[in-house]
């Protein structure tokens, strides 16, 4: 009877979206300052778009709109017949709801690509939705937070990233380590112990190191082909430690005849002097177990852990050379991450992060006494509004009681009334919620003490 | 070849989106200063939240999501066999996209009315789905901007929305008129013809006198049935003309017999008067012909129109009594209205209305000179950031004249060069790109420059 809204989906009622709009503001801002500018691309996308691009799973996965009118008109007796519902799918559907803002954004590039300065630097803010099975922190509509770098090679860019990402959690308050690889040491990796063919079974596996532990790893390198001896030569790498210096060291010596692990060295070499100069105050971790399944990243590879939250990654990114390929547009490299909004909201959650002002409703409620009473509280509600200062009269004169718990559970910080004899004098009574003082004022100190 | 997107939807590029987040964030403003609280629903509502909501042709034009998986499985034969659309809608989905924000919020209320403190005053503004024919001006996505109060019956909510409405138009420099009327006075006019059982019909005609003139709506209500003798007697009131007080008077003698009428009346001069009281920067005005189709409003009407362009109503609301009913909440009286947020878009490009930093890029840019003087720039961006001050450095050592060009097309407004002799000084040479004047300043000099 009473209804309710699709599994996975959520409500934001007023107190989440005033701490949503924190985080997502307060991104903003440093998106801003470091010159990225936003855009925003449909919710749904053209099948042809979206599928393919995600693979099999990712497939399934997708939202799909039922084309509208009579949509069966034109779709073949077989499939019909065989109740065929997979590929009678693409007959009666042509859009799907965007699944990530990585292919929605590659579409832009390449759509818009006469129209684009590069490098192009932009973010995008907006719901993404999958038809995953819901659970404990999955959702089936979620936002994403995406910033991008395109059209440079230069890894300055990632240097960049590596202090915005900083600077936010910095704003935030969360103590954070920004852990740093590159795909190419990863290569070099399967090069010098004799896998080349193995990169992507390696680094998936590797990529367990944290959830499954040393042990297990090397029991899927076995599982995977590789012999007791490659698996040997893994070992200092996966259990490398000790400083970042000692571990670009190490990397070196054990990597020297591959020339495209020494490439990887590097860069990494690079982005961790250069951030290292320019200054950030989380911790930056050079961690050769961090491989991020997605294979299309060619270089830097960087995921953010919460320290004081036992949470997964919470923001991801790195270095790709063919974002536009697959759109026929080849050769565009860039840099990028995505903050996982949700689990920010978590850990802020968690750690009850929020500034004390974030929940805050209207600075001051008047009490309504009557019809009289109402016009003049409404005239000083008019006024503290011009000046900037948000306030609201209560609609009807209800009994005062009524009144006290909505200021109450509306956590007003205070309550103006305007009886009888303020009427008269032209005053309102002012009273702070938190102290329960009172105080008589005329308007201009109504106005200079709310400020 | 080139991906594109589905008919009827839009990408938004950078300079748009900074457009829009300027109509957006003084939206949000104005309803922050006014006490009114944000929220969000979900994308996708269950169909059965939707259908029948919105009238036969609405049906059509939501978007329906095809079930996830095996959606023909439990598909009856007979619908399959006749290749029934429509009624086999339904049976493979059971889901669709927002049509607007108005029913998705009345399944809020009825969710989540154990936690709302009553009145309750949301707004929301997110993106509506709809399956119209895509034309000028009109799309398959559009956002919409609603506000509402609810749990209240007083009409100082009127009056609030009406003020709020006036500095919203005052903030973005559009002049407009507001007008006004009440749907009890519509009921009064219907009965007093003698015609109370053609009040639709009456309202309908009316609302297209702007459209086709006295004339034609003459016409069409003849057709609907009233006589001739009916038609004239709504003639004084269709031209009513005059002051507020004149119209406001004629219509109290016209609908003297009417209980409703009057009541109409009454609480139109309420919310005139308690407006004047309170002050607004647009005109308010009485308009009989206002009548809006929708037929849940039995109170108050608004609708504001811009007066220096020939566009559609700009925003519209009312009063409506039982926003909930459908869902088994009855009796949930509410005021409410919608900011039409493309057409507002549309009449502030037309006006260039936007304040000249919306779409400003970072304030300055740093040309790359070069490794080394790169991290001197790096630094300062980095200072300059701190300060509040949005910068960025060039990626890439490209040539000058390919810097100055990005510099340019992205308009910046200052660009910074680190060169040999600015790095041995610890100076900056800062470029008004606006008079081309060149400064060399130390690092503070530069901050409160830029300040």
């Amino acid at each position: 009877m009473k209804p309710s809204i699709p599994k996975g989906t959520r409500d934001f009622s007023p107190i989440e979206m005033a701490k949503r709009n924190y985080i997502f503001n307060t991104i903003r801002e440093v998106f801003q300052l470091y010159g990225f500018q936003q855009i925003e691309t449909p919710a749904m996308e053209n099948l042809t778009t979206l599928m393919g691009k995600y693979g099999e799973e990712g497939d399934k996965l997708l939202f799909k709109i039922l084309n509208s009118g009579d949509f069966l008109k034109d779709a073949p007796a077989e499939l019909m017949e065989q109740r065929d519902s997979l590929h009678l799918t693409n007959k009666i559907s042509e859009k799907g709801l965007r699944y990530d803002l990585t292919v929605p954004f590659a579409r832009y590039v390449v759509q818009h690509r006469n129209d684009l300065q590069m490098p192009f630097k932009r973010y995008q803010i907006q719901p993404v939705w999958r038809a995953d099975r819901p659970q404990k922190g999955r959702y089936r509509e979620f936002y994403q937070c995406d910033a991008d770098i395109v059209g440079s090679d230069s890894l300055l860019n990632e240097v960049e990233l590596v202090t915005l990402i900083d600077e936010v959690f910095r704003r935030f308050g969360v103590r954070i380590v920004i852990k740093l690889n590159n795909r190419k040491v990863l290569s070099g990796i399967a090069e010098v112990i004799g896998a080349p063919d193995k990169l992507i079974d390696i680094t998936v596996a590797i990529d367990k190191m944290d959830k499954i532990g040393l042990e297990n790893v090397n029991a899927e390198l076995i599982e995977k082909g590789l012999d007791q001896n490659q698996v040997s030569a893994l070992q200092p790498l996966l259990t490398l430690d000790g400083t970042t210096e000692h571990k670009l060291e190490t990397l070196s010596q054990l990597l020297a005849t591959s020339e495209v692990g020494c490439k990887g060295i590097d860069e990494l070499r690079f982005v961790i002097d250069h951030v290292e100069q320019v200054g950030t105050t989380a911790s930056v971790e050079l961690d050769v177990s961090l491989a991020r399944g997605l294979n299309y990243y060619t270089g830097t590879i960087l995921e953010v852990k919460a320290l004081d939250v036992a949470i997964g990654s919470i923001t991801g990114g790195g270095r790709y050379d063919n974002l536009t390929g697959v759109f026929g547009m080849p050769g565009l490299s860039g840099v990028g991450f995505s903050f996982g909004a949700d689990r920010i909201f978590d850990v802020l959650n968690t750690l009850d992060l929020y500034p004390a002002d974030t929940m805050a409703s209207a600075q001051v409620l008047f009490i309504n006494f009557g019809e009289r009473e109402a016009v003049a509280s409404l005239q000083h509600v008019m006024a503290l509004r011009k000046a900037g200062i948000s306030a609201e009269l209560y609609p009807d004169s209800a009994k005062m009681k009524k009144q006290m718990n909505y200021a109450n559970d509306r956590h007003f910080p205070f309550v103006a009334i305007v009886g009888e004899s303020e009427l008269k004098q032209g005053t309102v009574t002012l009273k702070d919620m938190a102290t329960g003082d009172q105080q008589q004022l005329n308007r201009d100190q109504l106005i200079s003490d709310l400020k």
